[in-house]
């Protein structure tokens, strides 16, 4: 089968962009500065790999994960399911969101049999809204938090907790939870085996945001009715794909070297991921904390920016054209989309023989779409702005399958090229120390004042 | 009344972040350089308002343009209205579609009386959905461009009525639609006229993005039943005190000042606004568009990256943190939310004696979000890292017009200090001439391949 993504990369290249502004094709070949850290960068996968730190890498092939969640998703649990509450955060709900919103929207419109819902954030007016839409007797409650220590999450399944009990009593209450989190360790786990609830494990060596194709994105995406076999065959695909050591037809490799290289070397550290598709927006928003909480540390890394066409090209676009030089444009093309629009070619009288309505009829609304997108790359070309498409034949369980691998593995070798190690996050521990001290009223945990001076 | 909206800025300052590092307080006294160059911006305003190029500050005023909405909002047009939808892009979508998630969040449930749905992109997969969910026959097209010219909206509208002449007759399709455009050029000004459409008009002097508290943003939200009065007595509030020649007691100055500083002369251009309330994610984006739209030209401008508390701290957080010192996170603190859910205290025995879920029981989930926000900004400045924050009490429509109103003066002032004009976009040209090149088949308009070297 063809490649389920490809990269068109030439504007990022001196060829499209002139001399001195761009990677110098010579650097690809297989002798060139790119090629050879890529293979470097590989060098250093394989190693994290040896030492058993990427098991996304083998979550497309965990035929027995996938039967667990096939399993929990056919599981009765003595109600019917009208709506699932997926409640997590970060990790735990970029993921599955990403991947309900592009695939299976219908799960999240009130007409589906089983409506999914996302519970990321601490906020009681969005928790208070939520408990207006569902009805707790037919609610699933899938409480996702690897650690099993996430604040916000743990919060809001105590809410939640006492709700049900109220609904159901005390004894149904437990069927009424499924929770997703590390196989042995955490208050989760331990939860689970004091209360009798049903559980899904996160794999020790699956960090929370490579978690997508773990049961994490996999129990909502089952649920939703999405095919888990052709999202995992997708995913399997791009991981052969992601790892050949020949630079230019490895699309993961293409990117993480050329965006490397465009930061540090060419002065453009913010990354758009700019998906012309309104269902992938939930994708850019992903792929925002796997390149910013991987990469962005000891003084290093990009700032990625998920962004939308054409709708940002009334928004961020005169940015992009006429700022400061510092930002790549990352498109993602949608060559087929599902549904051809035509747009009616206006009568030929009055007010309607403005060019501004003529231009428009006979086209699809699908070529308007992808005309501006081409008309964006190269207005940014032709003023010496760098750009590149990710294309995917359609958005399908396949195709999604393999962008979250490929840009799984674009994010580990691009920790290997900025000499970071991509898979901690220990800039966030500071503020959640300081906010359990000031839970548990700890004397010590004191705040400088934010106003006066 | 208390002004709706205040600003904490110790965390800009020297006196938070350690000598050398931030804004000195003695810039902000009266003959310090920001409170001089503020002066100088005011005065850069002034000149502008008075060549007629501001009309956004005299919105809030305007008695004539509230009544025309009015009685739009209440017009007969001889069938019930179940969904309103507003089709417009960037800045005739980002403003009302911040305003109603904000302030009437339940008007884009399937529960409302008039449901109001947004369609921006020229996505065939989100226009099919659409038509998938409303009753034609019951429904209201807002058809939104100042220019008249917009391809995206005109395209959808050129589907959109096709389908209501299809669905009610040709008679009865113009009362399906109401045009929010120029009052009196343009193509959809003209068709109007042809076509026997209602319309409100947009001030020639009041800008796409500037554009929230004129008809584009009032009518959709007073089809919601959101209290227009009110929000345009708190953007007149704020209008009032977003000019005073005091920096320190104007807001709107000193967020121009302080973070123009940041950027140019102490490395920071990425802007950050994080609000820690899901309903004020469409502000962020609204802000994302002003921002990045007025001062992204000639070279300059900062970059906005519109984000979300608590969320973002699982995602975002590790890179303001660890990675490289280009950012200012402005935090958007809502003092009173509106829901108060208490977190139970957990019962003492098993596992629910962990300290993960004991620390939590008793507190609410509004205190928690906020004990995690400040966490955030005293993590951040501990390690060196500027933040400010904005105040407002609540979510309700006068905070939201003093917000509109402060984000919008802040924004001129800024381009004062910036030396660009905040008020046009000449770079987002190329791309639609390309576009329409295209689309006419035009055979100069060719484009370079995307692939290959």
């Amino acid at each position: 089968m063809p490649p389920p993504v490809t990269l068109a990369f030439r504007n990022l290249l001196t060829v499209a962009l002139g001399e001195g502004r761009g990677v110098d094709p010579q650097d690809l070949a297989p002798e060139g500065a790119l090629a050879r850290a890529h293979r470097g960068a590989l060098a250093t996968l394989e190693t994290r790999r040896g030492n058993g730190e990427l098991g996304f890498l083998r979550l497309p092939d965990d035929q027995d994960l996938l039967a667990q969640v096939k399993v929990a998703c056919t599981r009765e649990r003595g109600f019917p399911i009208r709506d699932l509450v997926v409640v997590g955060i970060g990790g735990s709900s970029l993921g599955p969101r990403a991947l309900l919103e592009a695939v299976t929207p219908a799960a999240l419109t009130p007409e589906a049999p089983v409506r999914v819902h996302f519970l990321e954030n601490a906020d009681p007016d969005t928790l208070t809204r939520l408990l207006a839409t569902v009805s707790l007797p037919h609610t699933l409650f899938n409480i996702v938090s690897k650690s099993g220590t996430t604040a916000e999450t743990l919060a809001q399944f105590l809410i939640l907790k006492a709700r049900i009990e109220e609904a159901v009593g005390a004894d149904a209450a437990p069927r009424h939870f499924l929770f997703t989190t590390d196989p042995e360790q955490g208050p989760l786990r331990a939860l689970s085996r004091d209360w009798g609830v049903d559980t899904l494990p996160v794999p020790q060596d699956v960090g929370g945001r490579f978690s997508v194709l773990s049961p994490v994105g996999l129990f909502p995406a089952g649920m939703a009715g999405l095919d888990l076999d052709a999202l995992l065959d997708g995913a399997r695909a791009m991981a052969k794909e992601s790892l050949v050591p020949d630079l230019q037809s490895n699309p993961a490799g293409l990117l993480a070297a050329l965006l490397h290289h465009w930061d540090v070397r060419l002065g453009a550290p913010i990354h758009v991921l700019m998906p012309y598709a309104d269902r992938l927006r939930g994708l850019a928003l992903w792929f925002q904390q796997l390149w910013a909480e991987s990469l962005g540390k000891e003084g290093r890394g990009p700032t990625p920016l998920a962004s939308l066409g054409a709708v940002d090209q009334h928004s961020l676009l005169q940015l992009f054209m006429e700022g400061p030089k510092d930002k790549v444009i990352l498109f993602l093309q949608v060559m087929d989309p599902a549904a051809a629009l035509v747009i009616p070619p206006p009568t030929a009288d009055g007010a309607f023989r403005d060019p501004a309505f003529r231009r428009l009829g006979g086209h699809t609304l699908g070529h308007l779409l992808e005309t501006e997108r081409q008309a964006t790359a190269e207005a940014l070309r032709a003023a010496g702005r760098p750009s590149a498409t990710l294309r995917i034949p359609q958005v399908d369980a396949s195709a999604l399958g393999g962008l979250f691998l490929l840009f799984e593995v674009a994010t580990v070798l691009a920790g290997a090229h900025y000499g970071v190690n991509p898979l901690d996050q220990p800039g966030v521990e500071a503020g959640k120390i300081l906010t359990r001290g000031r839970l548990e009223g700890d004397p010590q945990v004191t705040f400088l004042p934010e106003e006066g001076f």
